[in-house]
């Protein structure tokens, strides 16, 4: 078996065996196989798309070609959970101490922002002190007496994923259904959750804009995850508007603390609420106990142990000016009254980026303090004048040009628009 | 305009704007693309094939990324030539002085062999001094001269297609018409003659192995040349059998030499002439000077002063012992009485290139001295223990290695066969 037959059998479409795959994965992973072998593999696979056996049995390999960690002597179900990304979802700082607080045994490694989409990892980092670079067995062991633990990727986890996600990036093979499936799964695998709730994001915010091309995804995450032994449950959510008021690191981390302490009678609070039931529903526990975990406050107080276990600063958070603010703001008014018919996620996220909430290049630097604050959601009845958006920057300057930008996300219509689902489709 | 772009539209089938191909070719050649990108380009110019008007672009715009070679003010009609590679094709050895002394201007640039396919270059070598290393204006001061020269391709012309024709070679994509039309007819282009000859090989032997795909590649060659200003004059020509007598080096030297000085009364020789006389009327010239040129003794002159000028060992040639031969030789006869059905080019040339008359990688040294005499053709009569091959080898192992491979190549049959044409198609 050599590189050349394998190129060979995707150009001309025919099955790879598993062994082709492997041999793939693992010369990606050893560098073996050079980047341009693998490049014209990915556009091979881009345009003879894999079936869903080579789907799984790729899958499998990525996760072989590196460690797989043990998390099975763990107490309490496991759960992962993966979005595809978004704007303004800071979904998991919410479910992470919030289905701890429920008996759930959460491990999760999450990523870096990149465009508009930001990352998990640079949202928690806003609390002064919150260690991110848990090695995994430190994440094991806090799991272990806390119930949770966030840490970064680490490059032993399915490092062939690794080479052929920055291929993909670069090769434009981004948007391949079966590379997508490949790589959210042999990550999640390699993690050791049996169980993993799948956060598929539709719409402008979103790199799946269309409700087909999500459902597409969401099909191919469950199936694919049927096959390799991992219990992959989908959501089709909506990202055409941002997820909740928030969208810049800081800001946000605030918005999913406000939920943990009781604010979840909003847009954003109601779907942490549904994605916790549903994760519940999973692990075999009382749907209800979310819901109570957050009255009772015992979902707060995991939280706050979760922040402290990971080194950041309880003190300054408890004070409320613990978080990094900007130095200047500036409010978007609505143009017009009316019904808000659209608040282009897209346009959010990307004036947001150019703020500093996230990075164009893997290599910037991103600023916690900036972002956009989002007044208004479909739906809404606005008046001439009311605020639609409320702009954090780094300088007057920037907050003027962002003010400006975001006037092209907001569309406000005569007559009354109803309201949009969070949850689209379960499929 | 970035390459990314430029790979999402071959990606979807979109056309490429005349821009966006020299944007390609010179960051090829600049090493600003990188290899991974242009992996990924290939494999989508494979499964997503370039138009004509594409392919005209992409040809011009390899040729001008770099130097163009201006001959226009070299006597005589100007002719280039070029073969698409088999299995003892040695034409280029008898073409160069036989067009010469008939007035026509030959400047060709050559390559060396890979695979089963033997390289003009490393055949003339085998002639003891002779140099190839030389200068774009060496030879055309040599041509101005003689008529003729012969060097190795400089990697200052088309350097883009240098870049790419390497990553087709590891990335599957070598068998794309388009992406081989742009590859051949550039380095012509900027090879500076008006008019080509291209013999197109088709059969066992070739890359193209059957007559439509010969024909799609010629008829290509041709109408792409149309259209970027040069007369591509397509032939395609049998190569399922080797052609003429001698596969090696040194030994299809003397097979050239022999046709040189008269010996056109077999297969090879007839194939020469009739090539000859199509370049003689491409240029404006009386067909019929190729045969008297050989008959007269000029074209063997021209033959001499021309090995002369590139530092061949005159004298070791005339006392005939001059080249380079094997110490051991072993004859491979005929199993049956009959007529030939078949000598497999294919089998032949890897048996060949395995006696160390070719390279299996770039890097191999080729042995001159080494090869296969094919002592018989399809449509003989042969009787059983008549030599069919003798094999001129390194070692006895090599040569009775090689004698049982052969066996493979020959098929006798008990009826007559009809002799195949050298030229299958004028398209």
């Amino acid at each position: 078996m050599t590189i050349l037959d394998i190129l060979a059998k995707r150009r001309d479409g025919q099955e790879h065996a598993a062994e082709e795959l492997r041999f793939l994965a693992r010369g990606a992973a050893s560098g073996e196989i050079p980047d341009y072998q693998l490049a014209a593999w990915l556009m091979a696979a881009y345009l003879r798309p894999l079936s869903r056996r080579e789907t799984a049995d790729l899958t499998l390999a990525l996760a072989e070609s590196g460690r797989r960690f043990d998390l099975s002597d763990l107490p309490g179900p496991l759960l992962d959970k993966h979005s595809t990304g978004g704007v303004g979802d800071k979904t998991s700082l919410v479910l992470l101490p919030l289905l701890a607080a429920c008996g759930v045994t959460m491990v999760k490694l999450s990523g870096r922002g990149l465009g508009i989409t930001g990352g998990t990892l640079d949202k928690i980092e806003s609390i002064p002190g919150f260690r991110t670079s848990l090695t995994l067995e430190e994440a094991k062991e806090q799991a272990r007496r806390i119930g949770l633990a966030l840490c970064g990727q680490t490059p032993d986890l399915a490092p062939a994923d690794g080479v052929l996600y920055a291929l993909r990036d670069v090769t434009a093979t981004v948007g391949s259904v079966p590379l997508i499936v490949s790589s959210i799964l042999s990550k999640k695998l390699a993690g050791g959750s049996p169980r993993v709730l799948l956060d598929v994001k539709c719409g402008s915010g979103a790199f799946r804009r269309t409700l087909p091309e999500a459902e597409e995804l969401a099909v191919a995450l469950r199936e694919v995850g049927e096959q390799i032994g991992l219990q992959a449950t989908p959501l089709v959510t909506d990202m055409d508007q941002p997820l909740g008021r928030a969208v810049g690191n800081a800001l946000e981390v605030c918005e999913a603390l406000e939920v943990l302490q009781g604010a979840v009678d909003n847009r954003f609070g109601g779907f942490c609420l549904r994605l916790a039931q549903r994760a519940l529903s999973l692990c075999g526990l009382d749907a209800d106990l979310a819901r109570r975990a957050i009255a009772s406050g015992s979902a707060w107080d995991k939280a706050l142990r979760w922040i402290e276990a990971q080194g950041g600063d309880l003190a300054a958070l408890r004070n409320g000016a613990g978080l990094p603010s900007a130095p200047e703001t500036a409010e978007v008014p609505c143009g017009a009254e009316g019904w808000v018919e659209r608040v282009d996620a897209r346009t959010v996220g990307a004036v947001a980026m150019r703020l500093g909430a996230g990075r164009l290049h893997k290599s910037d630097r991103i600023d916690p303090r900036v972002g956009v604050e989002v007044l208004v959601e479909v739906g809404d009845r606005v008046e001439t004048g009311q605020p639609a958006f409320r702009v954090h920057a780094a300088t007057v300057a920037d907050a003027e040009k962002a003010a400006g930008d975001l006037r092209e996300a907001l569309k406000v219509v005569p007559s009354p628009v109803p309201r949009t689902p969070t949850v689209l489709l379960e499929p």
